[in-house]
């Protein structure tokens, strides 16, 4: 048994550090070639349709049976499903993450420090990063295409549900890209284990990020107990906030459209905050149509004693601030300055999104400075906070760390920066000591450009 | 015991919870602001030079006493005296950063989603931030100056050595600030023990950032035993290869500057990689310039068998290549390829800093995209590897790490980004489902701009 295990080890563990050198190589390779990478997978999957639609069968018959003894619940198999539409639109997704401009060798800054001498700061990939995912195959489809797309090197994980489908997915795309001239074998590792996650959060000297989707719990889990950076997030507990000044029909749309749009999602309103200026009339109206959309209302002493919400109101206990129902549930509470809104989204907040609705320009410039979120909107649905709606393309992922990418991450999150400096045989002791030549330090309006 | 231990916990997480708080407070501050308590704390420091001179006096002394017993050596005496130059040199570095535009609230892209909604990435400070700094106690005044410009809370910690200066600086700088409408108390809070750093290492919750500077080792340590981001490095194994194209004296210029420069800092050149076809005249030459230097070279058997260079090159082993010598040592080995230099940089070296000597743009090219180090040079010294050196002003240290900022790391690097979207009552229902509103997604060349 110990040596099965040492050689399930060793193989993952080459596989790793495969993925670094075809990383290195992926780097440096033209967009054209990983643009042609991405449509010869769009190809292969359109090819090899009856296969995939074959392998997602065995997975969605698997999951109906366990859903009929009450195993798992109905969602999850209509999930699995690519056959019903998914199947296109990750096909639809690979065409629209090559058509998106390089996010390679960007010149985000250039420098010249002295004549002949300039730096440029340019855009490269992470390097090898690790993705766990929920159980939808389509989501294998999306993050390879986006680690491909900016030069990354991926090992990927799905939920075991989705094994077949996965495993297909991942060898249709691996034998497309190998035809490809440029893309270096090994770009791409499908983990099949629980134990193999469990192994690559041991490698932080062999992958640089690590990006886990699907439940709180399992992102709470890879947090605590890997070395590597994790981009992801836990909670997602976001606030509406009425002002004072609110536009009262603006704010009945944005609390209403926070919470009902998708109940299920990570920025979906959990906390509606409103200023006690604007209670009674507001929340009469607003828990009346909460109440007809079958949302149940928590709410503290005050809006529980507002007349005319007499029995619709539950009372909220101090959980309930820092609880992500995902569910047709909100707590309601009154407070009586701006302040009082922003201290509360920061103590009880995740730091994922949250909204003022409020005509007071110099009220939403408070908010938008002092709530310490990822996202932080005025007079717009918290459901806004999506990498699609906000104009990234795809998303990878939705961050709720502070550190490298913050809300939802996009192709520009999968990738870090360098430095480059082109000299002409400069050497710093000429600009050291008594007789030191000076440094320009002017900003250029270049990019750098590569020479073949 | 276990009381004192539990009352010192207990302040340190005040304290660091505190640094919370005023690091939101601080993040809202007008530029003016910030400008103001660096002015204030330059003031105050040339007020109470007499003090701070004195207090310096008690830890060079010590320091003396111990190097008179051969305790500690000669030159952290010298680090530690502020008296000969570096105190104006900590005033200058006041007034420079003051002197720097802005890092915060600056837009990093703007987009319209649709009419009269739009969508601003900002930069803003980090949050609250940890800095174990060498003993130098000038590094206190440049550390905290650059926090408070970028908005930083920061906990400090210097060396003991250094204990009696860092005491009055901090409390001088913490004084000065006192006075200025709108810092918030408790942006700043001075360490004093290493059972003060092992806690902090632990407070995951509450700090977003550690910086250590000083030792590799302690570096490494820091980076093994914390859960917190920490930026920083441990080696700098830095590379010049001499490339088959390269001119002869500007290769001759640059590997010698890169090693003799200053031998002691992370940038110095370690390993000197050359091309077989320029090896032979080339090496001649330059292990005689560099012997002149009294530098000891490290050869492999190819260097070794070199005509004319018979005694004057030791053998060099495995470990040589990895080794950062931080001394008058330099390692010497023959490659047959620009891609095998690449391929031995990327093995060996530290992704610090590595420079190419050629006039073959296209191999600058391949160097500078294949070399996965933080700065990639193409014929200039690797000793250019530095903040100031950079433009960037002031540098906070230098990032081996791969995420959030790489090289040094100057104010920018002390802030990340959030989003703010700006509505006029948007909600996601209105863009979604078979009559959905489209986007617009178009970029915009505006600011984001704040109303009070």
């Amino acid at each position: 048994m110990s040596t099965v295990t040492a050689q399930a080890d060793s193989y993952l563990r080459t596989r790793a550090l495969g993925a670094r050198d075809a990383a290195r190589k992926l780097a440096a390779t033209d967009p054209s070639v990983r643009d042609a990478a991405l449509a010869a997978i769009a190809t292969a999957m359109e090819a090899e349709r009856d296969a995939i639609y074959a392998a997602n069968t065995l997975d969605c018959e698997a999951a109906s049976t366990l859903a009929a003894k009450g195993e798992i619940g109905e969602p999850l198999v209509a999930r699995l499903d690519l056959r019903q539409g998914k199947f296109e639109t990750a096909l639809d997704m690979v065409q629209s993450v090559a058509a998106q401009p390089d996010p390679l060798w960007q010149t985000q800054r250039a420098t010249e420090l002295d004549d002949g001498l300039e730096l440029f700061r340019v855009t490269v990939p992470i390097g090898v990063i690790g993705v766990i995912f929920e159980s939808r195959p389509d989501a294998l489809v999306q993050i390879a295409a986006l680690c491909l797309k900016s030069g990354n090197a991926v090992l990927l994980k799905g939920g075991s549900e989705a094994a077949h489908s996965n495993r297909i997915l991942a060898d249709v795309i691996v034998r497309a890209t190998e035809g490809i001239e440029g893309i270096p074998a090994g770009w791409l590792t499908l983990l099949e284990t629980r134990g193999d996650v469990t192994e690559i959060l041991g490698m932080d000297d062999a992958i640089d990020l690590i990006i886990p989707r699907g439940s709180k719990d399992f992102a709470a889990y890879v947090m605590a107990n890997t070395k590597i950076p994790v981009t992801g997030h836990t909670d997602g507990v976001c606030h509406v906030y009425v002002d004072a000044a609110a536009d009262f029909d603006k704010a009945l749309r944005v609390a209403i459209d926070s919470k009902i749009q998708d109940v299920s999602t990570c920025c979906t309103e959990e906390t509606l905050l409103v200023h006690a200026d604007m209670a009674e009339g507001f929340l009469q109206r607003a828990i009346k149509e909460l109440g007809e959309a079958k949302v149940l209302i928590r709410g503290d002493e005050r809006v529980r004693a507002l007349p005319g919400v007499n029995g619709q109101v539950e009372a909220a206990t101090e959980e309930d601030w820092s609880a992500e129902y995902l569910d047709y549930v909100l707590s309601v509470k009154i407070v009586d300055s701006l302040e009082e809104a922003i201290d509360h989204i920061n103590r009880f907040g995740s730091a994922h999104t949250d909204t003022i609705v409020t005509e007071d320009k110099a009220a939403a410039t408070r908010f938008l400075q002092g709530v310490d979120s990822a996202s932080v909107f005025v007079n717009a649905s918290t459901r806004f906070a999506d990498g699609y709606r906000y104009g990234l393309g795809a998303e990878i992922g939705i961050s709720t760390g502070r550190l490298h990418s913050r809300g939802p991450v996009g192709l520009e999150g999968l990738t870090t920066y360098k430095y480059l400096l082109e000299g002409s045989g400069q050497i710093v002791d000429d600009y050291s000591g008594s007789d030191a030549r000076p440094y320009t330090h002017k900003l250029l309006d270049r990019q750098w450009t590569r020479v073949s």
